[in-house]
């Protein structure tokens, strides 16, 4: 199994609308990858190491793919919009990440 | 639910043994954290936003909890064994995001 993680780093400054990006980005996301996307994820960043420490991420999000032919497949025709969308829920750029599930 | 996510970044000189990750020190925290844990999933970072790029992180651990409180009875008194076998597979100091599982 392939994840793609899309991890949206926090820094001074920086804003993230949770509720924009589970009720309208990752359903685009969904919509537009097709059956190539197996599912999706969502996590909302709340801590860090230690109650004072600053939260690493505001939000991360993971796409699951069983290969990454398909992967490559449903990013092709699509990164354009979706890249698109960033901007209506964050102002983020996010770092993109591509793992083997290994357990 | 709540998710632990360990970060493993990459960079000049970095090293991971996924073989001992997996064998051996997942399962470790799995015994020592008993049933707070609720399951565990690793990842091993292959790629990052274009064929050339580099690996964002080289591995990524998530450890899920029913409860934020579980988590820190959890750790509380395996702290120190549990960091104390971090040199044993990697020399990178893993940044620690407690996330809320949203979807």
């Amino acid at each position: 199994m392939i994840k793609v993680t899309l991890l949206y780093e926090n820094g001074d400054g920086k804003t993230f609308d949770m509720a924009y990006y589970e009720d309208k980005h990752m359903p685009l996301v969904a919509e537009l990858m097709g059956d190539n996307l197996k599912y999706y994820k969502i996590d909302k960043g709340i801590g860090g190491r230690t109650p004072d420490a600053p939260i690493p991420f505001l939000a991360i999000g993971y796409l699951y793919f069983d290969k990454l032919a398909d992967y490559q497949e449903a990013i092709g025709p699509n990164a354009e919009k979706i890249i698109g969308d960033i901007p209506n829920f964050t102002n983020i750029q996010p770092t993109l990440q591509i793992s083997q599930v290994v357990e």
